[in-house]
């Protein structure tokens, strides 16, 4: 099986495939692209609105090449639902992916954002998924994506977020709020248990996207074409030619 | 007061701004644009996606050029989140403003939609504006928009689908589902009413995005800055250059 | 068009319509009433069932007397669901308002309300419009309506219970609870924004009643006579003559 | 221990307390009185805002006098939540009591209402109440109050309405929807017990009021002061003068 | 009227009958048995799991001895459904019956539970029962069930809880969270009053069930056989020979 | 990787092994057992509880025996929350999984279950999975479980209820209510597209709960130790010897 991994965004060097390929099973096979027009972060409604064309083509391109099932890797999981009506194979997004497996982990999560001003979005999203109910809370840690690769400040701010999320909150389960915290799901788990609070999951977005993408095509199932009807060739056509 | 309204389509036509005077109270202007780049009409997700960053480019243009509010002239409220981060003056979507004056007027309603494929959009929605509770059916006319002109047969189908909303899905008021029916509102609930159904209100979702517009823009109002932050410059660049 | 406002209390000067002229939009009139019969102010359930009917008398009345809309001039919408039924015009509640207003500001909003007594009211009149969701928290300044004239007070309690809302409560907006708070709508907000929370929009519920009945009746509709049917007769009969 | 029952209107006749004495537990005494002002009959909005003053007279009347508990004799349950600030005693109401014990006794409930007028009212109450989920429809039998003596005509129409909530609605379980169709209760399960529909509990409102507010009284509890906090004096006066 | 309670441990001197008599009504008998066969105490999902095919034989053997009302003497109401597949007479258990009482006393309400650990599964259950909404908080006194016959220990801890869930939580009124804790809800009331604050009722969920258990079965209403059908022949031969 | 599956029955040949390997990924080994003591099959509530204490033991067997992860072969989800408990590896039932994966496949689903008499059990499940907004139906195909080998019955039964949910209930994906169902799911959605309606997938419950399981153990992910804690060495010890 081969998932492909579209990154919404032009800047090079943002995602390593190289770092998503242990996330998968056995015999699954990775691939990546990034988008070729768009901006070059995602960090507000209105990126995510310029990400999503250059994503959609990603993503048929990526149906077109023989891939079984596609990841668009941006926890706005921009572009998800169009994708499903463009292409047939399953489309998951991270955001939808973690806030399930979270909540097949515990009584509630929270989310730890880069930065408040996504903050409504991902609330958003936990409505549009049907989990608001388990979302205790959502904590920014102040770090816009571009300076995410600083890995002692990131760890530092997700473990203070978490504490915060874990004992003010209420929070029995965590998730990373950015794809681009990937990696560092683990070590937050075992820093919590070093602090008193043992057996606190970490659920990374990008992980839960891969492996959920690869159950469901294995399971043979694609999303509902009742929910996501193919559009009309014209639409195809407004999209190949922008 | 001036309200501008973009039309998130390329074809010509598709509007006439003559129709919108008369919808707007004393002393409010009406303008208009299209967009330049972007789909013909707007029927599934991806016509949404596609129709996004031209809708962003002509809402910043409006209030560039000094509008007190602006418009999205569409029932899927394409861009209205990421328009509002955009501008600071009111921007309104008709299925956000329709969906509310409807829960205003009655205890449930129904949408009169173009086709099925867009139901499970006006849906999603309604749940995002807190009104899916009230919300009882949504009804297709099976009606492609660029078919709405057809008067006659329009008015039939929309008739014959508010009888179905009232008599068989409890509906206490309606809602029309795509602005391109605007101008049917009234006779509809007369229609009704020849039927053995009064005082049924129908909602014309265009309509009530001007006049709420109209009234948040007159209360001085403008959306939260927290909800709806300002994106940062590269964002803006992205967006004017794509 | 002529809006008429019911202020359900007999306390001669609690409102002077001179105020509530600047609140709406062109050509629109306003007039406006006290009860002749019912309690001092509204600062419980007992004080709201005391002022009712007298409410519909006065609302009976400005329909008899060609007003095109009408308004009950109290947070708690007393009667609101009777007066629909009454009567044909429009009639608005500033609560109704007030929170269909923030709703569509913002993803969530705190109310101000006056004191401990009346916050589990607000809450029920939340869940009954179906915003609950969106009401992040409802703070008291604990001024009876009596002492709100102290201005100075007043805008003191207003500004403390407003920076607890957003930054303990994470509100986004903010609705004043009382229609005796009418004029601090703007100030509150330019001095959020002096504290360091800048673009919180304030909601004051007599205007927005007031620009909604606007732009209902403006829009020609009238409330489901499905949901409010005309009581019969016999009712009518009981209520003119108490 | 008495209970005092009020019934909200000034149709004498209406009910009668011997009916009421065979409903409560052993040692539990039944009192009753209509209300001095007010409407004929609860049949819509306008009526219950009517009823209400007077009610709230005689719920005072009834505590100065000793009783135990109060019980509002009126599926509206018009009053409540003001007679239980002004008195310290238990209140309860027919609406609250027979839904809560229709949740206790089945997956889904519906109420059997007199007319098609009451339906967004008992809507409404359910909603209050928290049991909106659990409540799978309301059917009408189109009996108006003053005719629910016709015992012949009101059994059938109960049984056409149950048969259409249990084999369309999916019941589990039935509420009768006006306090006036006491006594029909256990007919009417046995009745779709003949009919192959056996084990259907149908909640009668006034007992289910009477034996909640036995029990609540019985444990020595009374609603929470926070909720219902006793109105100042100003208030009272207005009461007792109107 | 009988009711049997069955207190689902083996742990001898757990429960004393003669607690239980004084919290029923006029003529109401009160019958006891323990489990054969399960737990020693239930504070965990495993302990719940294992109390459950015991408790449902002491159910059926006390409807088989002619109860007319069962109630099962534990916070987790464990087995309550399957006991009303297995018996016809009402069978109750203390969540439900205290939450349902909680819901009809205020506006929102907390529980006082013995530790952190089945904090879980109470929000479940007050899920499970549609009265999550009016769930403010639970707060744990970290006693375990065993230690709570420390009188002025339990006590303290109750306060210190009640306190925390009044002044921080919001609580309009207060559940005990273990029936081990019964005895304890009227001095605790009295408490808050003397910390200034009055009027905040206290539910004992066992006196809840009872009473709740006694007015059920005192209207001659039994749980519906469509929610609850009797079970095949030969789930009831695995029940009786484990 | 392995999976170990515990069907809470005793019936012989209800499950065969060889059926379930097929439906993981590659690289993963599945096992299985029955239960020694318990119901010969799960068809009410009162089954559910003989059955969860064996299943218990059964889990406990297999962690100490080294699986990855562990799946509970019945759409009742019997014993999940306790098994969460005592284990620490992943737990994962069928109706969790099935539920998560339908939400994630379209705007609504409903569950083609065995009789009427598990209805209510598999709304309950909906409800406390967050899910239950998206379950717009559920449909019997009155079959027994010990039936349910009869394919051509099966087939035919599981076509007529799929037709309808899909058809009257509105539904966009389906899920086969019971783990007996199994292999059946594939072709149900391919008789439905040549009934026209191409494109519904269904899904299949113990496939789901595997794929599930399989993907969380693989991301390292355990349940929450906060919402899931160890049970006292009592309990243990009580679960061994019965």
């Amino acid at each position: 099986m081969r998932i492909h991994v579209v990154t919404p965004v032009t800047t090079v060097g943002l995602r390593d495939v190289e770092d998503l390929r242990p996330l998968v099973g056995h015999g699954t096979e990775v691939t990546h692209s990034l988008i070729e027009q768009g901006p070059a972060t995602i960090e507000s409604h209105v990126d995510e609105a310029l990400a999503v064309p250059g994503t959609l083509r990603g993503v048929a391109a990526a149906e077109a090449d023989g891939a079984d099932a596609v990841v668009i890797d941006c926890m706005g999981d921009p572009g998800v639902e169009a994708a499903r009506e463009l292409v047939t194979v399953p489309v998951m997004g991270p955001a939808q992916a973690a806030m399930h497996v979270a909540a097949m982990l515990g009584h509630s999560f929270s989310v730890l954002a880069t930065q408040e001003a996504v903050v409504p979005m991902l609330h958003d999203l936990a409505r549009r998924y049907g989990v608001a109910e388990r979302l205790c809370s959502i904590r920014a840690v102040d770090i816009p994506v571009l300076e995410l690769e600083d890995a002692a400040r990131l760890r530092g701010a997700l473990l203070d977020a978490a504490l915060d999320a874990v004992v003010q909150d209420g929070a029995h389960v965590l998730v990373l709020g950015c794809t681009g915290m990937a990696g560092f799901a683990a070590e937050l788990s075992a820093a919590l248990a070093d602090r008193g609070h043992p057996g606190i999951p970490v659920v990374d977005p990008i992980t839960a996207a891969l492996r959920l993408a690869e159950a469901i095509a294995g399971m043979g199932l694609r999303p509902s074409l009742r929910t996501y009807p193919t559009p009309p060739a014209s639409s195809l056509t407004d999209l190949v030619a922008p």
